[in-house]
Order: structure tokens, then C-alpha cells, then sequence
């Protein structure tokens, strides 16, 4: 036998450093490539018109389990979390692409509920299904979506394009999907505990929804352009708050203070947080999977935001020596951390 | 409890008609959808300039047999398959995303194996790498490669152009991806009764470079333009050259005629085929991953095929009614068949 080779486990990088460290040799050559790795979608331009793809792999047991998602909603959500990420860039999707892993646990009429999803979501956001790979599996369900978006090239907004003094905004609210999520595990508990207890889902709907059939923010960016606000910088919120905006810092070179009680939070996270035990604000940091946007725009906006509905102004763009802080109602500065992809560490 | 549902299983569809049911909704309502489902690529089209998308997926235990098959070419295959389908539209790729779904089992030097295939691939092939996701499994090893393509409108060959009398070709040689494939499951076994046995490999380099490193066909595309030949209709052969000449002439509506000792079968094929008690003409009909191009041509080129290097003339395009037919040296009509992906119904 020969030595044995170095061994370096994923766990002691974590997603983003495995992520940096596996893409430091991206050259690109192509002229058509205007941004490649490091943003919600790459870049791929021609004079004046810019395509944006970005691409999304779902799989079973790690993001999402089948025993409390319906495949149709499934279907739905493949498809809308990756045109979170092309309307991220303020770009209009367009097209996708998806490929399927199956197992023989399915039959046609669950493809069909999974399909009947994915073309709801291709008709209410405006895009066509152009192809895709179909092959079995012998494990679970694999689900990989590739969007395809359209903008022009003074339209696109980067995570790279925040300045000092801008307000730092997010659409919807925060933390909702997590809560969905939780409650849904805890029912899977008690059912597997005992078949005949039925689920606790009444008076839910709202976090429940968030979860399963989550909505990218096409009107927002609708209506921003309308009131002639275009925002400096722009990312989605995949992994929570907090994470999101460090990249967006990180990003942009700059810091960033976001105040506590400015958080939008829903009253029914708060509740089934208290009902939970847990945080709500935890979970708005931290939680993820909220599909919502986070935006930067110049001060000069701030009145016409106020009236915006669904945005709201959660705080402020600082010199990148300051750090990325949370504020809390009573002054207190708490540094915010990335927390990202831990399902390896955790495995 | 209600009624039990319908359950049409999978395998009395079979990949084609599955395909065909899943996608028979998708409509377009985006004027750049050039083309959706149903060729080597989607075309996606601003006037004049048109882009080609196309993905596949490579699940393990599916497509790739980690026991044998090392991450570097495994990186570089996964790549290079997307690539054959980009150059089968007349396209030159341009960039790429890869998402990777990764199992505890892996190490970052694991990763970087793979990456160094991927790389490889991208930069043999002039290609950037723009994107991905990167995710945990609890299964085995996912990768999704999405690949995009440039070419103008003029140049792009589609499988639904084909006329009557056109002349059928094939790039390279045709069943020595399936005999390597053959021969590593045959070592596997061997090795997996008794370890202490060292696999047989020697003389085979050939057919296991086929299956394990194919290169898509992209100087045949270069000498052919540099002809002034451009074909009617092209395919990339991924599931044997039986399923794809199927697949031409349903989207030609035509027939065709295949010449069975025109077949261009490699000797190391022929010799490892009869070590092993195949039929190499059916490896070569029916094998599948030989990543050649299977094209056709006006006649008028005849002369011009017949002195180029890696070009075989194997036969016609004759009407629709005629069918789809190879013929053996001794006159015998024998109808072809689609073989497809038959791993869901024999598992």
C-alpha cells in the first residue's frame, strides 16, 4: 500500500471556504463571460442585452422530505428558488432547464403532481421549461433547475455594488419559512410517534406556506422600477439575514449596522416561535429559505421606501472597517456571522 | 382512508414516452425560446446570435461507478458529455455551471480531483466555468452540468433537418465506450471474489479511455465548416447509435438506411467484444456513450467526406414510410430500435 494521502474533511472548510477554495481557478476566457462565480447568477453578456444563469440542485433527505412536502408544491418551490436568484440580479427570468434523478418508489400520476408545479410556477412568473435530463436514481429524488434570465446591462444589480450611506432594505418578511419548517418536523415527531394522532397545522397557514410554496419578489422589483429607484446592490435570502448580508458586505467592501427592531417579522412567527421556544429574531438572522431580497439603494430614496409596501428600511451601509453589527433596541452591538451550509459539519 | 390512487409505474412508459408525457405542456412565451424541449440543446435566440442550453445529470451508482472510475476523469466526463451535446446543435460551448451534491465520504483532496477534471475539460475545450450550487448528500455522489453555447442563427444544426437523400455519417468509432464499460465491471467482479487479483487491463487502453475519457467531436465540426459543408440535421450519440438514428428521423420525418459494414468499429472493440461473447455490431448499434456525431449531408459532398479523416459515409435518408433500417451484407432488412434508458425497468 502506499502512503496514505492527506485527507482534508469538508467539515474544517464549511460551505463557503469550500466554495471559495474550489472556484479560486475559475479563469474565464470567453468575452461573453461578464461575471462568473460569486454572485446569485453569472453573467453572460452581449452588447447592451446581459443573460444571468444561475442553477440550484435539490435533493431528497437534505432539502426536503417528502413525508410532509407535496410534490407538486415541490415542483413549484424547484423552480421559484432559482428565479429568486435572477431576479436577485434585477434581471427577468426567462427560461429554465431541469433534471430529474427517480427512483422507483415513483410513479407517473407523483411525476405529474411534480410537473403540474413546476409549469404553475412557469406560467405565473412568465417562463418556458426548455429541456432537462431524466434518468433514474436508486436513491432518493434528485431535483437540479437551471434558470436563465434577461436584463440590460445598466439594469443588473451585483452583491458587489453597495456604497457607504446606503439604506439597507429586504422585501416581505424574515424568519416565517424557518418557523413553517420546525413545525412541520415537530408534527413529523409526534405522527411517527403515533400514527393516529393528526397533525396541528390550523391557525398555521401563513409560516407553513412560506416554507412549501415560497414566492420570489417579482412585484417589488416591478413596482421599484416604476418609482425610479434602482437598488446599488442586491442579493437574496437563501441562508437567513445574516449570512446573506455579510456577503453582500464582503461583496461590496463596505460594513453594515441593521437595527433590531426594524426587522420585519411576521405575528404569526412570533407566536409559533413562542409556542416553539424559540427566538423569532434568531430565526429572521439565521433561519433562511425566506426568498426574500435584500437591497441597498442611495439615501436620497428614503421617503419614497416608507411608503413602499413591503419593503423595509432595516438599517444602513457603513465603511467596511466598522463591521457588519446588529443593533439592539437597547444599543447593545452584536457582530453578525455567516452561518451558511452546516449539513456536512452536522452529518 | 380514501380511494387508492392511480400508480402508472415508470417502466411501462419506458425514458422516450415519459419525456414526451412530462414535457408535452411546456409552451413558450418568451420570443427568445428559439427551441424547447426535444433536441441535443435548447436554443435561445436574440436576432441573428443564438445561445444553446442543455444539462445533464450524473448520479452515482447511476452513471458512474466510483470503484473504477477516478474523480479526475469522472470531473472530466461530466463535463465533455454536456459539451458533445452543445457541438451536436453546430455550436461552440462557452461557459458551464456544476452542481455538486457530496457525501460525508468525500475529502476536500477528493474534490479537488474531480475540480482538476473539470478544469481540464474547460480549459481543453475553451470553456468557463460560471457557476453552481454545492450541497451536502446523504447518499451518493450528484453532479449537474448545465453547459451554454454560442452560435449564429444560420449555423445551427437541429435533428429535424434532415432531407431524403441526404447522406448519414458518423464521427470516430462506434461501441468501444460500452466494451471498456464492459471490461471494468468484468475486472470489478473478478477483484471483488478475490482482491489479491490485479485487474487485466493491459492492451485495453483504447476502449477504457473510450468509456472513461470520451472527447467530444469538435475539430470533425472545425474541418467540416472549414469544407463548406454544414450538415441538415445532427445528434450526438449518448444512448447507441440505434436510438439516435430513431431519434433523427422522427424529428426529420424521414427514413433512413444503415449499412452494417459501413458501421466504423475499432479494433480493439472487435477483439475485446469476442474475448468477452458480444456481438460488437450490437455494442456499437446499441451501446451507448460513444459521444460521436451522428449527421447528415447533402450527397453533393460524397467526395469530400470520403477523404476526411474521422468521417464515416454508413448510409441514406430515405422517405418516412420506407422506416428506419440497417442492412447486412447479405441484403437483410433488420428495422432498428430505440433502446433508451432502460435502468428504471430493470431495476
Amino acid at each position: 500500500m502506499p502512503n496514505k494521502p492527506k485527507r482534508t474533511e469538508l467539515h474544517e472548510l464549511g460551505e463557503f471556504r469550500l466554495i471559495d477554495h474550489l472556484t479560486q481557478n475559475a479563469k474565464s476566457v470567453n468575452k461573453s463571460t461578464v461575471l462568473g462565480v460569486g454572485d446569485d447568477a453569472a453573467v453572460i453578456g452581449s452588447t447592451g442585452k446581459s443573460m444571468v444563469v444561475t442553477t440550484d440542485l435539490l435533493l431528497e433527505g437534505v432539502h426536503f422530505d417528502l413525508t410532509y412536502f407535496p410534490l407538486k408544491h415541490l415542483g413549484y418551490k424547484a423552480v421559484v428558488v432559482n428565479l429568486s436568484d435572477v431576479y436577485a440580479m434585477n434581471a427577468i427570468p426567462t427560461q429554465i432547464t431541469v433534471s430529474l434523478g427517480i427512483s422507483k418508489r415513483f410513479c407517473l400520476e407523483d411525476l405529474d403532481e411534480l410537473y403540474n408545479g413546476i409549469y404553475l410556477a412557469c406560467e405565473r412568473y412568465g417562463v418556458d421549461l426548455v429541456g432537462g435530463d431524466t434518468s433514474t436514481s436508486y436513491t432518493g429524488l434528485t431535483i437540479s433547475v437551471t434558470a436563465i434570465g434577461e436584463a440590460s446591462e445598466n439594469e443588473l444589480c451585483y452583491r458587489s455594488g453597495a456604497k457607504i450611506n446606503d439604506l439597507l432594505c429586504v422585501t416581505g418578511n424574515l424568519g416565517a419559512a424557518y418557523m413553517g419548517l420546525q413545525l412541520l418536523e415537530r408534527e413529523k415527531k409526534v405522527f411517527e410517534g403515533n400514527p393516529n394522532v393528526k397533525p396541528q397545522f390550523t391557525g398555521w397557514d401563513y409560516v407553513l406556506e412560506r416554507f412549501l410554496k415560497p414566492e420570489p419578489r417579482k412585484l417589488v422589483l416591478e413596482k421599484l422600477q416604476e418609482l425610479g429607484i434602482k437598488p446599488n446592490a442586491m442579493i437574496d435570502i437563501s441562508d437567513g439575514l445574516s449570512s446573506e448580508a455579510m456577503h453582500l458586505c464582503k461583496n461590496s467592501k463596505v460594513g453594515c449596522r441593521i437595527y433590531l427592531e426594524k426587522l420585519p417579522i411576521d405575528q404569526q412567527t412570533f407566536k409559533i416561535a413562542e409556542e416553539m421556544s424559540i427566538d423569532a429574531v434568531v430565526a429572521a438572522l439565521n433561519g433562511g429559505e425566506d426568498y426574500e431580497l435584500l437591497f441597498t439603494v442611495p439615501i436620497e430614496h428614503h421617503e419614497k421606501l416608507l411608503d413602499m409596501e413591503g419593503v423595509s428600511v432595516i438599517g444602513h451601509i457603513t465603511p467596511e472597517n466598522t463591521g457588519a453589527f446588529l443593533i439592539t433596541p437597547d444599543g447593545n452591538e452584536i457582530q453578525l456571522k455567516a452561518q451558511g451550509w452546516n449539513a456536512i459539519a452536522s452529518e
